[in-house]
Parts: C-alpha cells; sequence; structure tokens
C-alpha cells in the first residue's frame, strides 16, 4: 500500500469516513425538508465502530485500489446500516427506545420522521455511490456491480429478509440451522458485501474476491456469537441471572443452543478460519488479522 | 420505432410490465422469507396505471433504445412507487386501510412485515437495475446513470423529501408556491425521472432530454392539479358538499386555493406546455401526447 493513488492512512480511516458523511448527508438548513436531514444526521453521525466502511476502504487499499474513490461506497453501506437500525428500533418491529446510548430516532423525531429518515438514508446511499463523481472516480462497470453487490445485500435476499426470518421466529425456540440463516441474511450479508465491495472497486481477480468473501463470512458469523456471550455476561453481571437462562424470553441464541463453552469455541474457530482465509493477501493483511480478533475477543 | 431491436409494442406494454414484475419478484415459495415477498407481490401485483413504467419505456424507444434493455429499469421505478404507497399507507403516516379498492399491506400483513415490504422493494429496485443481467443489457455507464436519476428522485431530495414537506404541512393551509413544491419532490420528481431514464437508457443527446424532462414535469403537475380536482367532484357528488368546501381537514389543495375553474385552466395550459414539449420527437410523440390529454382529462 505504498505511495499508491488515493491512499489513505488506516488511522485516518474513522475520520475521513465521518467527514464524508457529513458532506453527503449535509444541514440544507435552506431546504423545508431541514427537519429529514437531521433526522438522518442524528442517526448517522452518532458514531458506532464503522466497520463495514472499514472493510471497504481496507480491502480496496489491499487489492490496490483507490481509497478516495471507494469513499463513496463505504459510506453508502453505513448509511444502509444506519437506517436498519432506524426501522429496526420502530413500535412496530424492536420498539427499542435507545439506540448507542441515545434515545432512538422514532423517540426524538417521531415515527413518520424516522421512517422517511430510514428510507432516505436507504435510498441516498444508492444516490451517494451513483452520482456522476462516485461513478466517474470508480469507472462505471465497477461503479454499477459494487452498488449491485450492497443492493442484493440489503434487499430481500440479504438483510431485510434476515428481519423477516426474524419476525417468523420472535419469541419461538428456533434451531441452530435456523439462527444461523438468519444471521448470514441479517447481519452477515452487508459484512460480506463490504469486503467485496472493496476488492471489486480495486478491480481484485476472483480468487483476492473470493478470500475477502470468506474472511467476512467467519468474522461475521464470530461477531454474532459474541454478541450472544457479550449478552449472557451483561445479563448475568448485571441481574445475577445464570448465564443463558435468558429469562426475559424464549428467543435462541448461540449460547442457549450451544452453550457458552462451545460458543466460544466457535468463534475461536472462526476467528482462525477469517485469518487463514487472508492468505492470499500476504503480511499486508495484519491489519484485517487483528480486526478479526479484537472482535472475537471483546469480552475476554 | 420500427424494425428496432428488442422493440415492445405499445399494446404489450403493460403485460411485459407485469411479466417483467412477477419474474423480478417471484414467489419464493421454499424459502424462510416467503411471507415477505408475498406482502411485496400483494401491492406491486396489485395493478395501477403503470405510468412511470410506461414513460420509461415509450421514451427509450423513441429515442431508438433497446425497450428489452429497459424493461428492469421501468419495473424499478414501479417498485418504488409501491414501496411509497405501502410506506405511505401505514399508521403512523396517512393511516390508510384501503388502497386500490383492497385492504392496504399493514392490515393483510401486519405493520412490521408491511414496513419490510417497502424497504425490501426500494432495495429490490436497485437490485433489479443493478444486476449482472441489467448492467450487460443496458451497458454500464447507462446504467449506473440511469440507477443514480431514480435514487436522486426517490430520495430526500426527491420523494422521501416530499413526504417530509408533507408531514410539515399537515393540517395547515398552505401557499401555492408550498403546495407546488411539496408535489413536485413528492410525486413529479419519480414522474420526471421515469422520462429521463428513458431517454438515457436510449444514449439520447441533451436536447431530446430535456424535452423529455420538461413533457414530464408538466405532465406530473397537470395530473396532481386534476387529482385535486377528481376529489373535489368526488366530494360534492358522494357527499352533497359544494365543490372546493373541503370540510374534512384545513388541507390545501389546488382548488382551495385557485378555485376549480383558474385550477382547470392550469391543467389546460401544462398540457399544452406538455405536447409543445415533444416537438424534437415529431410525429412519433402522438402516443404521448394522447397519455398528456388522457391524464389531463380523467373527469371531463
Amino acid at each position: 500500500m505504498k505511495n499508491q493513488a488515493g491512499r489513505i492512512e488506516r488511522s485516518d480511516y474513522l475520520d475521513a469516513v465521518q467527514d464524508a458523511l457529513q458532506k453527503y448527508v449535509p444541514e440544507e438548513k435552506g431546504r423545508m425538508q431541514s427537519g429529514l436531514f437531521q433526522a438522518m444526521r442524528y442517526s448517522l453521525l452518532a458514531g458506532g465502530k464503522r466497520i463495514r466502511p472499514i472493510l471497504v476502504l481496507e480491502f480496496c487499499g489491499l487489492c490496490g485500489g483507490n481509497q478516495e474513490s471507494a469513499l463513496p461506497f463505504a459510506c453508502a453501506i453505513e448509511m444502509i446500516h444506519t437506517y436498519s437500525l432506524i426501522h429496526d428500533d420502530l413500535p412496530c418491529m424492536d420498539d427499542d427506545g435507545m439506540r448507542r446510548g441515545r434515545p432512538s430516532s422514532h423517540v426524538v423525531f417521531g415515527e413518520a420522521q424516522a421512517l422517511l429518515a430510514g428510507d432516505s438514508l436507504l435510498t441516498l446511499a444508492f444516490e451517494t455511490m451513483l452520482s456522476p463523481e462516485s461513478v466517474q472516480g470508480a469507472g462505471a462497470a465497477r461503479a454499477a456491480r459494487a452498488a449491485g453487490v450492497l443492493a442484493k445485500a440489503a434487499g430481500p435476499y440479504g438483510m431485510a429478509g434476515g428481519q423477516a426470518i426474524d419476525l417468523l421466529c420472535e419469541g419461538k425456540p428456533v434451531s441452530m440451522e435456523t439462527l444461523q440463516r438468519m444471521d448470514e441474511c441479517k447481519t452477515g450479508a452487508l459484512i460480506r458485501a463490504a469486503a467485496q465491495m472493496g476488492c471489486i472497486l480495486a478491480g481484485a481477480d476472483d480468487q483476492r474476491l473470493s478470500a475477502a468473501d470468506r474472511y467476512a463470512a467467519s468474522v461475521g458469523f464470530a461477531f454474532q456469537i459474541e454478541d450472544d456471550l457479550l449478552d449472557v455476561e451483561g445479563d448475568s453481571t448485571a441481574i445475577g441471572k445464570p448465564a443463558g437462562s435468558d429469562a426475559e424470553n424464549s428467543k435462541s441464541t448461540y449460547v442457549s443452543i450451544l452453550g457458552a463453552e462451545r460458543a466460544k469455541r466457535a468463534v475461536d474457530e472462526l476467528t482462525k478460519t477469517a485469518v487463514q482465509a487472508l492468505d492470499p493477501f500476504g503480511e499486508d493483511a495484519d491489519y484485517l488479522k487483528d480486526l478479526a480478533e479484537r472482535l472475537a475477543c471483546r469480552n475476554r
């Protein structure tokens, strides 16, 4: 990644993404719909780990691509992630009043505006990737392919489909297979899309593209299991329940199905698989190895 | 439009769109999220005038483009129109229990599934336009540009922004200027996008592109005023209220602001402007002239 055109330093990833998001979703104070932009910015600029945009930028860089040209795509996937959180929190869905330590969008702006803010972020993601500037920067073929990958990952065969499976399973104990299928759609698809988009934007060959996909699939799955482990630890610490009892509802988790020990072993195995998948990228992939390991060890 | 590659006969437009929509949104009975696809199909395949897809196909044909290759784009704009109707009917928005003579999506499938069906149709629109097949058919540069135009028209600067302006004005009397601004975003933007997309997909020059845009802008505005006229006639016939009293709420309409006579004259003027805009297309444009006139005279 030396002397690469349009390079962004790893230490600048978060700032670069935040600055670009600010640019793509301005305040628009002069417009009648400025309240809509305010609602979009409230959720989008609130922080978060920005894992998806970082994967886009890092894989793009690893494959020798222009990371500046990948920024609109990195921001687009964060917009889509944020829209899903806003709609997910709505009263008709999870009815969650808090998000990232602040009141949810619909609590602050009302249900109608939150609905529109989600719709707008989803649409603006495509507007951002397909603007004349973005298309010129990335090249039309790569831009169309990357945006297409993201659309598929976010739609009824991906994230939105996972939400529908979740609705179906609500409050019912489910099998390991069902839980995995749901998470592959609900969260896995978008993380895999991020890695793929980075490679596509850099014009990477199929070998690197599928290696990146394997990495992201393993990391995404490990992340999900680790989330369940963290929930249990949180619960047992906070309320004194035995780990894994999950008494609040009968929702199945990886921990309730596998038990905490097997779940931890699964995270370790998946992380190993993720790291091995990085072989084609050589030493340059150390950053992604560290990322996989940090995501896997959040509570240990 | 003779001997043109990928030509679709005008009399086949509706069937071609319906068949393609069926293909792009299959039943997916084998998938866990088949209920989501059912909800998407319920609203999408329910009919409607299909004005937007017809504009895509007709302008594409007029400009010598391949209409078969434009079908995914024609279907995408109908998906986006349908998503907007589903979300618009939700309890937190207009809370409308009926749509096109049938119960609304959320009445049949519940609020959560209706929300997801809307989200999914919006996302699938981009998946459909940006699939490898669609991009190959249209060419990457044209596909990316057409999809970008649609994204902008549907997002916070277009349709979704218009919804936000509508929220802001709810129950308040507004000026002619505000009402027009709202409708330009809420409905005008998507109709203009349809005409532009058809031209872009055919590789039309800027003169034809801006002529198509002027036509669509005038037709869209006329359509909106005519809608208000129809509402008033409907009200006065059905409930015996004097035309224009609109006693149910204090929402401003073109009729309440202009009066019925001036509103009718505005429709006629706009239709004339629309027809004049078609000059660069010559005699081939008779179909679009008829369309403008039919849309303008729905109640006369």
